[in-house]
């Protein structure tokens, strides 16, 4: 993969700094102004279209505007409502935009919480630094997403729906009214929650269709690290045509060796046994070519499986589970095509925000279909463990309550 | 440049359809409904600060709503004012947009003429299909375009201006309000016009940072050919730290071979003498793998070159200039380096719509600035030839006024 080498001598063209803000007035959230809507809107039934839609937002959304040269405004909390943007609106042309994907979670303790929410903020800025944005403190924006979550969870996710969730979408978008192709010196803040389905209960598995050379989605030196809108647009194309051929995703190889890095908007993970020693692993793409969004989803299965499927591990034998390997390299689909092959393949699953941890069944690659054992029918064992796992910590379940990834947010 | 190679067997995933579109309303000038403002503006007097902002629009904008229902809806021309998106809006959030740059030329025969539109119009449609937005006949969005320009034209392009030009931006933008990363089912076609200063005329020419490996503008598989969102925002950071290094535009290398691309927004291209034979060439990087923009501009330069600077060109003996041969290939920025070392480059320049014709300089190439000979003080003299020819088609000077390039706007 000779692109990815670095011919020395090579300092970075950039380094990321804070821009702007020297001296300019911070994302302070202590200084948010609420004004509650006098009209709340009715609260889709669990199971209905509208909840389905990802269309219905909550009662409220936060704003924050920002300028290169007095920095931020005072956030607001204010009823949902359309955005009013310049046709010039930087964002509308240049793609300066970014996102985060999280979820609120009405527990099944009664609290509602949110999962890792610091890792979030953090890669926001990652984002909107990739993308010329400016920064902010991250805590700053957690504060504001948990007001909002304190403000609309009560009515919108009722105690009476445990095991429910909506999906919380921070947003930065440029919003200069200017066209010419530079830094962004306006930008607007805002997060938004809407009703959203679960989408992890595929029944068979998600059957991905593998990418071919036609269509790449992130290369070194480009922003596949960070959720920028970039990154989507151009993928859907090709996720059209997967939709079309009755594929849930594509997964997306990388380079003649077909490197395995994603799967749709989600990280991807194998559970094999090796070629030689027959080691059973459990293996994901690792960072380092920064062609891998680094998701908090991602993260969570990894730690998870260091301390609770290594060897010798209390919760492993406790759920009957043979000890595994854990490791994040690059991995080609000849690989996996491989151990299909010799029945060393042992289970695979996506797993982000939005699909959580979704078993996968079947792959497409180069006109042949490999077949993902699913060892527990709906799912193998291990995809499940992990995912009951995750789904204990943000759910608030018995033992879990507590768990330091969980983060309560206060009901008023 | 191994990643290019396509390994066998390798159909594409995606075939470039259109979509949508059976059956439903098609893109139709001749329904627009118009509406003229009834507080026109003041025009910007020329050379002040409004005229170069970007920022300055005229009265009034052209838009066109689709969904995949019902396809098109009857265009408008309506006073020129913010559009509401709301907080879901696809385009918001994963770069669903794409546009075009075009000007408006007042003629210094008094004409408005737009230069090759129905270029520009097709690759629209080229980057709407690389986007997921809807296809729609590219006639029908030029007559729109024209509709807008003889509408706003005369007053804001007026007769004693000749030789001055307003920038046209079509744009098309993906509204669906719903957080799905999917395929848009609802999109806007919008087009306005704006106030822009001249960009060409860079004392001691243009000074272009070579990228580094640390940041890529387009690969092969990608989307660096279609004028798309995506391709901008990303490029912002490097451009930002090339501007406070005291550079214009970064020049887009690819790969460890250091191949030339782009020059920031704009085509890039040199005259040199080949190392071996001392043949005089006019180089620019071929389309081949799609990483660079089929500029408008960089097709007619070398459609020019190719009939003007051949060999036994009357046009060439007319102006004094040693005929050359027009190249399209790879070429690195080794050679570019070699060449000037060696007293072999001659000159390079920018072309692209916002810069038109921009004589480069100097290039600073991993630590060692390269200095661009200027054999006319201001620019070379192919660089001078190539951009008089072009500006006599555009402003139908004595003898161009009948160029085929050349579209004339009637006026009202």
């Amino acid at each position: 993969m000779a692109p990815i080498a670095v011919t020395p001598p090579c300092e970075p063209v950039t380094t990321i700094t804070k821009p702007y803000s020297h001296g300019l007035a911070e994302l302070d959230a202590s200084l948010l102004q609420t004004t509650l809507t006098t009209s709340p809107r009715p609260v889709p039934a669990l199971g209905s279209p509208e909840m389905a839609s990802q269309r219905t937002c909550t009662d409220h959304m936060i704003q924050a505007t920002w300028n290169s040269e007095t920095g931020w405004s005072a956030p607001t909390l204010t009823p949902y409502g359309p955005l009013s943007l310049m046709p010039t609106a930087s964002c509308l042309h240049y793609a300066t935009e970014c996102f985060e994907g999280m979820k609120l979670y009405r527990g099944f303790d009664g609290k509602l919480r949110l999962f890792r929410p610091d890792l979030n903020c953090k890669r926001m800025l990652v984002s909107t630094n990739r993308i010329s944005l400016p920064s902010f403190p991250p805590d700053e924006l957690l504060k504001l997403i948990a007001k909002l979550c304190a403000t609309d969870g009560p009515r919108w996710l009722p105690k009476d729906r445990p095991g429910s969730f909506l999906y919380i979408r921070p947003t930065m978008i440029a919003t200069d009214p200017a066209l010419g192709v530079q830094r962004p010196t306006e930008a607007m803040l805002y997060v938004i929650l809407t009703c959203f389905a679960p989408m992890d209960d595929v029944p068979g598995g998600m059957k991905l269709l593998a990418s071919q050379d036609d269509m790449v989605r992130a290369w070194p030196g480009g922003f596949g690290y960070a959720k920028v809108g970039a990154n989507y647009g151009p993928s859907l194309v090709a996720q059209g045509e997967a939709r079309r051929r009755g594929y849930h995703q594509i997964l997306w190889l990388f380079g003649d060796e077909c490197y395995v890095t994603e799967a749709g908007a989600s990280n991807f993970f194998v559970v094999w046994r090796t070629k030689e020693e027959g080691k059973l692993q459990l293996v994901t793409a690792s960072l380092d070519e920064r062609i891998v969004l680094d998701g908090v989803t991602r993260r969570s299965v990894l730690e998870l499986a260091r301390t609770r499927l290594a060897d010798a591990s209390a919760a492993a034998e406790e759920e009957g589970l043979e000890p595994l390997e854990v490791v994040e390299r690059r991995y080609t689909m000849f690989e996996v095509e491989e151990a299909a092959r010799e029945g060393r393949l042992v289970e695979a699953f996506g797993a982000g925000t939005a699909w959580f941890v979704a078993p996968v069944g079947k792959i497409h690659f180069r006109g042949k279909d490999i077949e993902v054992p699913q060892s527990e029918g709906d799912g193998g064992r291990y995809t499940k463990a992990v995912k009951r796992w995750l789904k204990g910590i943000m759910w608030g379940e018995e033992g879990s309550e507590a768990h330091e990834w969980g983060y309560v947010v206060e009901e008023k």
